[in-house]
């Protein structure tokens, strides 16, 4: 140890088998130190910073307590787990967390083997962690544990309630840690919310906060009285009325998430109990920087700032383009001030969309559904249903969580929800589990869909105005996270033809097709190209479905090859519709795809992957560069 | 009304309106001509009769109480709806119900304005009714009811967990009516019906039972107290602490669900109550034919019967080929068998993909996880990620529920789950909701994927076999409800080579690529053609993905022709693989799809509906035809 380090004991730290030979009343200087070191070094590499902070005495407990990784241990969603990573073995790493070629910010089960089981998405980790208890209750390995850890945000999203009832029923030997922080990314909402509200609220939690821990004393003598009575007392302890004790669960809680003392004799003593347990615990978001604490919903992902203060550093943000959030926030404000049938819905994304902006305005036609894709989207189709215009506003990796509710729901029935859809495309650090770039290829093979992407913001806009003026079909629109390329985007709004691509250049031979913002990235390569004596043709696409088969049928008679650029998998979007098409109609042009392989994309800063991908200026130079010249020496080998 | 007619009441009835107009005591008269006509009626037309027979009295008393169609009435699945479609308009077309260009056997709002939402899938209702119901409040409109009918099963949906967090914190104005008949297509599993069934065997309840009528013959007057007290006294009826109350709704139950006169008196009350509020009534699935009372499961969907005694008719099927599903359910007992790591997973479809067959010898090693698709996949990826290896049977259109956990969970994570993908391609009767097609396209762009099909049950038991010994990427396994064309398919089992495909025939100019069983219609097809002297090459494909590109080269090299088929959308599947291939590959050949057009296919017999989209072999021959002869004129002409 080095003399004056600040993390005196974190140094001798690697596994969680250094933790277990430490005395249980030295870790609360280890949650300290643990607290500092993540402080310290997120505040210059930003990452979810809030999570994690409320969740490091349950993380020192659980693998103080459990034999990790032997036990299985899933946290949900995974962005509450840098002090897991940090103390199983990626402390000299997590300084690179989220950065291209470091290590994930999410548990991954490729990078360590003390991440059972790969997170990201919420309402994942109850099946995940069932699966595995089930399975060693099938190899006969009872002294394996199962712990899954999730918040009280993902807990309201339906597939955590089908796997609370699947493990209820089946009374398999898990244990799920509710970490109640009352508060997702934004403010949580539902019954569910609510009620975990009053339990905590509630007298009877004062009341058994003191008794809690008087009754863990009696430890073992209470623990095997609980083996022996099994099904006859659950749930004796709080009240014999419990939500989760209803769901077949034994409930314990609410304890306090920020005493790892007690938490180690609460874990210890749950360790002894069998069946299908539920340990509620409360924590606070951003616990042990104080402006964290105070701006909970600021410091869930704070950028940069002071370690010390804990105060943001503003970036400089002077004459910059509009995010494509704002501009849907803006938009949507624009056309609710002037319809009142238009609503907005998100699933617990409102300040990550900007919905906010037209919350603030207009609360009452604002729903924030909580973390329930599926729902949000037969929501937004009852609402169409009965003569309003929902715009349903889903980031693109979620909404892979209401394929069937688009297809059954929407799309069947014609009704004109407009998907609003954020995130499309790679987006950078949150990586593969975030990356959206399935959207095209799953929506383009359903029925009745409009699909469309803005090369910039006053596109967006427009698009925005074209969904919600036609309204025959459902009607999605994607585009990225961060800044587009105008700064007087707040243009009046106009109706654009459905399905019509616009010629951004007239050039000759080569014809590029883009869709999305990627189309700014050709303008560039193809100014440079110029220089070059290379002249290809440029279309914004604009819309992927229905495709403007004139301008395609017009490009394969004046030009020989075709190049398309889509911030998505190569597999079913763009490239496969243009290719369908070309077959059909038996033209003779060669048509070549810049889009993401068929294969997941690792995280990373958006820069380091669209040059990976070959989606940044010079890449898309090479590629046409590139494409031109093998054409031309055919041309002159012919 | 005809002198001796079976159905006096009922003759006289076309709309809710007629019901209106008679007294409330002629309505258990009226329901049991209800009960006699759909006997009666699909004795011979065979529908889902359990569900329908169980639901006639909430059915008549919903309308007679409630201003249908301006109040909105939501049937979750809907297969429970044959009195509703009877009673509102569709009496003289009910002999239709489910056949080809007949009325929908679901609720489907372009056949009748008094299906507020169509149905077919579980656990949408309450998403679809909160929608409907915020669009009233926001429009101001307070006088309009909103209710949704959702069985038990379906409330263990996640979704429907979800619309019911949302709507107790939200308080919108809505009835939910929980049919509880203790049954979904198989016996309800899990911690919910478990709960369901104390609520309603418990002594409060049996007390409650007597109290309940006396105390809805208050009526006026405590529904008022109800009014007046507002959340104060919200759930003193039953029990403070029930779970539905917990979520943030009213409880009222259980009461009998076939006392038609009482159900209304009760409807008629919950009318004046704000807020949200939840019936539960219990139903006996099957209700008045005693047959199907005593063997729910059976008569969940029973075929042709006996409208007298209930006897179901009892087909030749001597001689015939064997069901898929009897494949599967035999080839995963015999790898189980071999394998003690070998486990069954289906979300509540266990007798009709026939995992009975091994629950029965296994019953450990097979795991029904209710109506609850996305965590069926993620609990498989669970028992993966701990060594085991799941074959996790769902039907392919409620795999669209669980495409992000097949995304997220499994292949971004190369678990080796395999799926067994029952009912894909064209279903028949069950029509667009359970049409299976579009799992090719949303699969294909999955990276990590293996996608088969098998063409016969042979090549199913070898497919089954090849997953099961390769496990290095999630493996799926796509093949229709019903029988195949093999008698001696119980082979020795056998390794397939992944991503190779099959020369079946070899022929010269077309080539025809299947994928699947419709390549037995392709093979007659041929075997027709060859009077003509038209000799095309036949490849079963057999795999999607990989695909065998080695195979395609050959034949470009060989043939000027392709044409592909698949029981699937044209839009992303097989014709987009082999089309963007050759894009690819710059070869010559023309390439004519065998698909289903980018549009959704109505319900029908599936000889109807082959026929419609050219499947059958007639269709073809004709297409193959068609094409042989445009491929030799424009060989002439050039």
């Amino acid at each position: 140890m080095l003399p004056n380090s600040p993390y005196p004991l974190l140094e001798g730290i690697q596994f969680p088998e250094d933790i277990r030979c430490l005395p249980v009343e030295k870790l609360p200087q280890l949650c300290n130190e643990l607290r500092n070191f993540i402080i310290t070094v997120s505040a210059n590499n930003p990452g979810h910073l809030g999570a994690s902070l409320g969740a490091i005495e349950l993380t020192v407990a659980i693998h103080y307590v459990f034999d990790t990784p032997n036990d299985k241990l899933v946290w949900d969603v995974g962005h509450q787990a840098y002090a897991h990573k940090i103390i199983t073995g990626r402390k000299e790493r997590f300084d690179t967390n989220r950065k291209y070629k470091g290590i994930s910010g999410f548990p991954k089960m490729s990078e360590s083997e003390y991440d059972a089981f790969g997170t990201g998405h919420a309402s994942t980790s109850i099946s995940a962690i069932l699966g595995m208890a089930t399975a060693a209750r099938l190899a006969g390995n009872s002294s394996q544990h199962h712990i899954a850890v999730i918040g009280d945000g993902a807990m309201g999203g339906g597939m955590a309630f089908e796997a609370m009832n699947q493990a209820g029923g089946a009374r398999e030997n898990m244990l799920v840690i509710l970490n109640d922080n009352r508060i997702a990314i934004d403010e949580n909402v539902g019954a569910m919310s609510q009620y975990l509200l009053r339990i905590t609220s509630s007298k009877s939690y004062n009341r058994f906060k003191k008794n809690l821990w008087n009754l863990f004393n009696f430890s073992k003598f209470i623990v095997q009285a609980f083996s022996r009575l099994g099904n006859a007392i659950k749930g004796q302890i709080v009240s014999q009325s419990n939500l989760f004790q209803q769901l077949g669960f034994r409930y314990f809680g609410p304890a306090d998430g920020h005493d790892v003392v007690k938490l180690v004799r609460i874990l210890s003593n749950l360790k002894e109990i069998n069946g299908p347990k539920l340990l509620h615990i409360v924590t606070v978001k951003g616990k042990g920087l104080q402006l964290a604490e105070e701006n909970q919903i600021a410091y869930h992902a704070p950028g940069n700032y002071d370690p010390e203060t804990g105060e943001m550093t503003v970036s400089d943000e002077h004459n910059k383009s509009p995010k494509y959030q704002t501009v849907f926030g803006e938009t949507i404000l624009e056309l609710a001030l002037q319809d009142e049938k238009v609503v907005g819905i998100t699933p617990a994304m409102a300040i990550g969309c900007s919905l906010t902006i037209m919350r603030e305005k207009l609360p009452h036609r604002v729903f924030d559904v909580g973390i329930a894709e599926a729902h949000a989207v037969t929501f937004a189709a009852g609402l169409a249903a009965a003569g309003y215009i929902p715009f349903c506003n889903i980031y693109s990796s979620f909404l892979q969580r209401s394929y069937d509710q688009i297809v059954h729901d929407v799309a069947l029935q014609q009704l004109p929800v407009i998907f609003c859809i954020d995130r499309a495309g790679l987006v950078g650090e949150d990586g593969p589990t975030h990356h959206g770039v399935l959207d095209l290829a799953f929506l383009r093979s359903i029925p009745n869909m409009i699909i469309a992407s803005p090369i910039n913001e006053t596109e967006l806009r427009n698009l925005m105005f074209t969904a919600y003026s036609e309204r025959n079909c459902p009607f999605a629109i994607r585009y990225p996270r961060g800044t587009g390329v105008m700064t007087d985007w707040k243009t009046p709004l106009e109706k654009l033809e459905i399905g019509k691509s616009k010629l951004l250049k007239q050039g000759k031979e080569i014809a590029v097709l883009s869709l999305g913002p990627l189309g700014n990235n050709v303008s560039k390569a193809i100014a440079i190209l110029e220089n070059e004596g290379i002249m290809p043709t440029h279309i914004n696409v604009c819309f992927l479905k229905p495709f403007d088969k004139m301008m395609l049928d017009e490009i394969c008679n004046t030009h020989h090859t075709i190049i398309t650029v889509e911030d998505g998998t190569v597999v079913g979007g763009l490239f496969s519709e243009v290719s369908e098409y070309i077959i059909e109609k038996q033209y003779a042009a060669k048509v070549v795809p810049i889009a993401i392989k068929d294969t997941f994309i690792e995280h990373g800063d958006i820069a380091n992957l669209h040059k990976a991908v070959g989606f940044d200026v010079e890449g898309i130079v090479n590629w046409i560069r590139e494409t031109y010249r093998l054409s031309y020496s055919k041309f002159v080998n012919e």
